[in-house]
């Protein structure tokens, strides 16, 4: 690979005008750190004149230690008629602290005039005197044209100066945006050409998809020689969202052999991708490509046959490329190989044919068909595979619990109060505990209780707990998908439960959560006794 | 428009390979009836070899008289070493009785030895035999060459010879079809125009989405001079799906000025869409193009205060050329002037120096502040706005509310019981009721409690329920933001509640929506006597 191409990832900042997405300051660091380690080049994480939780991550970021991301902070050009020390967009800019910066200024004269009510010169002096005070203060400075080619389309020439404008302010980038998604193929490739002949500079694209053409416009620039692609993790954004930078990641690299992150990280697409997802707390469409959890199914009896004959008959690439997999839908569950090595790992005699392989498959088909999802929650998996084995060793037994809310509550923050009735080898316990709403009552109250019997218990603690509802068509009755993360200070699981009822739900990943807990203490003691 | 394109859809056969579609026979009847209307030229209704329904289907689309569209019916070439007139899938296909068949042959080399496991000769047999089949037998037939770019790209002389024998056969029109969605722009431009030189044919696109790329090379190849673009609905199909011919409409007809459908049908294309993505069962994503219900929604502050002052500045086209329509979204990003209009729609005094609406303006911040959203739900921003103004009028006092969680439950879909009591105009009114989780048995017990006083809330219903744990480290305790959206029949809206239980944040979020309710009616009925 000898072309390099900058990724330039703005999920944090455009993805976050999607309706329905809100980072919290926690998600924004979380998500730097997943695309830090897929190595992305560049993260435009926010714009901290317009929102103040921007500014908190600016000063919680560098405490990070990133080892191949770049944090940018975005912002505009200083205001009309203002002079650039006394601006305050500018001076939040400058106190992001960051080592590169992303202004944008406006490239098209009917912004300038309608939108901003300015003069076209006073707009090209506002594009230069902002780049040039952010070069001087020692920045990278990349200059985001925007609607450069809407600009082009109706007055090419000041569209063209406004380029000029950033340049003798002294920018490192130009980068072209298409935002409003609105041109064509031939148009992106042919200004892209004309853009780097005139200035010679680092040239970006910034595409939005509201022709669905964002991820091909992109790459046409990049056929044209911009060297920086700007997008959006699952193409994230307003309106219609941005150019889907995993997919151009992989596009790029895999198949015009352009090098964009470390070969050897682009296995973590998949996990990378859906981690965003569900961060955003957005639903990952089945068919995106090369992430989706469809993209590499087959369902055609056709396709079923040539894949399994040949799979290179029904897939462009090898779905573990992308750390992705392949399914079968409506034939036997994909995973079976998976599955018998997760077996393998507590019985290495069960083979492929074995009884049991089918049995395990059997129950993780009727668990999925109800709604459980698998793939988070490797621990319950391996217990599920030992309770089918029959090596589970019960550790308790839930008598009953109630749970009692009421409104108006007696303390704010305890408005639930669990009471719970367990058995553990012959010797009842009934205790009760409060909490703030009902399932963290009940987890209070189980553990409260199993720590009597099981003093390990006491180091375990929730660190995640989510809930995704599965059929919203049946409103307040449809049912609730929780995914808990439990961990005992040295290692993390996690666990799902699915029910109509969300404390049932809870309750059955709390369950597991602590049974894995208790296995594997279990197991640890087993083996040192074996030892012995 | 001088230029025409053939819309060739197979929603209802390749888009069936999509997971989770399953089309029943009258599903179909009602896409066809959809489609028809829009004015797509041709129906790809399925293949009567391979599934029963679709002999169901042709013949009951006989008794329909549509208007613009042709029903094809869709086949391979006969097996190997079959007799024509003794192939089960041939005679399934004619007995379909349709004016126009599809027939898919292989073009890759690789799929005939090895998949098909035939002979490279027998396979051009197989494909001149049945199309000449077909043309004696009256049909207009379409040859779908089957991976033409793949096979074009391993043995180019192979690819071709079987368009040869298609031709030989009397095909109609040549289909290339990127199978595995594996090929790039420029290849398809130029294999396009080398097809269309040599043999001299209607020549089609049929492209799969694996890159992000079907609609952008379906346009590529109407650039190379194709004359029937193949797709479907909303991108429907196996793995990450088909070209989507909605998207792939607009583009053509709105911004290449090709001739698809009758211009006066182009503002059916976002109720056609929505009305597929409803009996394919499937959601469709907000940020679809042109028809997702944010393709021309606006949430930046900027954004948004440029679309009022010129709609062009960032809407690539007039959303009600497709039938969609425009939405401002609230947000932590919007400004003054989202939030000014909808308080003038109750009070049309109120200036933006109002103090009111800077009341207004800091209780939405402080709301979204702790975690509130208020996008979805601008029922709940009216609410919001009538408390600040001091013109909500109280409906009902809450008391207290107790629920009772219990497991094991002694009816395993009621393991909730809510009891309320609450005030009307100092009157009482205490009940009970059970549901499956703790706020479907509290949704129920407010409602039927105020039913007592107001009959009108018999016919509302949740519609949509959905829960976002928004600081997840915090484990169970972490705050919960539940969305719900309500119906009355006639009008929906949406309600937002935050707590860190996830009872209290839905129980506010139903208080809400049911006060949205009382208020409309209320309005309504001063309405009336005013007039009066």
């Amino acid at each position: 690979m000898d072309k390099t191409v900058e990724l330039y990832d703005s999920t944090l900042r455009d993805g976050a005008q999607a309706e329905g997405i809100a980072f919290s300051v926690e998600d924004k660091l979380n998500i730097t750190k997943m695309l830090d380690r897929l190595g992305i080049t560049y993260i435009e994480a926010g714009n901290p004149a317009s929102n103040p939780k921007d500014i908190e991550y600016f000063k919680r970021v560098k405490n990070i230690h990133l080892s191949k991301s770049k944090i940018c902070a975005f912002g505009s050009t200083r205001h009309r008629g203002v002079s650039i020390s006394d601006d305050i967009g500018v001076k939040a800019l400058l106190m992001a602290g960051t080592d590169t910066v992303a202004i944008f200024g406006k490239s098209w004269d009917l912004h300038v005039t309608k939108v901003l009510r300015t003069t076209l010169h006073e707009n090209l002096n506002m594009i230069r005197e902002t780049v040039a005070f952010f070069k001087a203060a020692g920045k990278e400075v990349i200059f985001d044209a925007e609607h450069f080619f809407d600009g082009y389309r109706q007055n090419s020439r000041y569209a063209m100066e406004t380029l000029k404008a950033a340049c003798e302010g002294g920018a490192d980038v130009l980068c072209l945006c298409d935002t409003n998604g609105a041109s064509y193929m031939n148009e992106i490739f042919e200004l892209t050409c004309k853009v780097i002949n005139r200035f010679g500079k680092r040239t970006a694209i910034h595409c939005h998809n509201d022709m669905g053409l964002a991820v091909a416009n992109s790459m046409i620039a990049v056929d044209a020689g911009a060297v920086q692609v700007q997008g959006t993790f699952l193409g994230f954004g307003e309106r219609c969202g941005n150019a889907d930078l995993s997919t151009l990641l992989a596009n790029l690299q895999l198949k015009r052999g352009i090098n964009c992150i470390p070969e050897e990280n682009m296995q973590l697409l998949t996990t990378v991708s859906r981690g965003i997802a569900e961060i955003a707390n957005i639903k990952l469409p089945h068919d995106h490509p090369y992430v989706g959890s469809c993209a590499f199914a087959h369902k055609g009896g056709m396709h079923i046959d040539g894949v399994r004959k040949i799979p290179q008959s029904f897939e462009h690439i090898s779905p573990d490329t992308v750390g992705n997999e392949r399914k079968f839908l409506f034939s036997e569950f994909s995973g079976r190989s998976t599955v018998l090595s997760e077996i393998r790992k507590i019985d290495p005699t069960i083979s492929k044919d074995s009884p049991q392989t089918r049995k395990v498959m059997q129950r993780i088909k009727e668990l999925e068909h109800y709604g459980y999802q698998f793939e988070g929650a490797p621990a319950a998996v391996e217990l599920l595979i030992r309770k089918v084995l029959g090596l589970y060793k019960p550790f308790f037994e839930l008598e009953h619990y109630k749970i009692i809310g009421e409104q108006p509550a007696k303390d704010d923050n305890m408005s639930s109060t669990a009471v719970i009735k367990i058995k553990v080898g012959g010797k009842s316990e009934i205790t009760a505990a409060q909490g703030d709403g009902p399932v963290h009552a009940l987890d209070n109250a189980l553990r409260k209780a199993l720590s009597v019997f099981y003093p390990s218990l006491s180091d375990v603690r929730l660190i995640d707990y989510k809930v995704r509802v599965m059929e919203p068509r049946d409103a307040t009755a449809s049912k609730v998908r929780v995914l808990i993360e439990t961990t005992d200070g040295k290692n993390n699981w996690s666990c799902v439960g699915v029910s109509s009822d969300v404390i049932k739900a809870s309750w059955i990943a709390l369950v597991d959560s602590i049974e894995y807990k208790l296995t594997m203490d279990y197991e640890k003691a087993a083996k040192k006794d074996t030892v012995k």
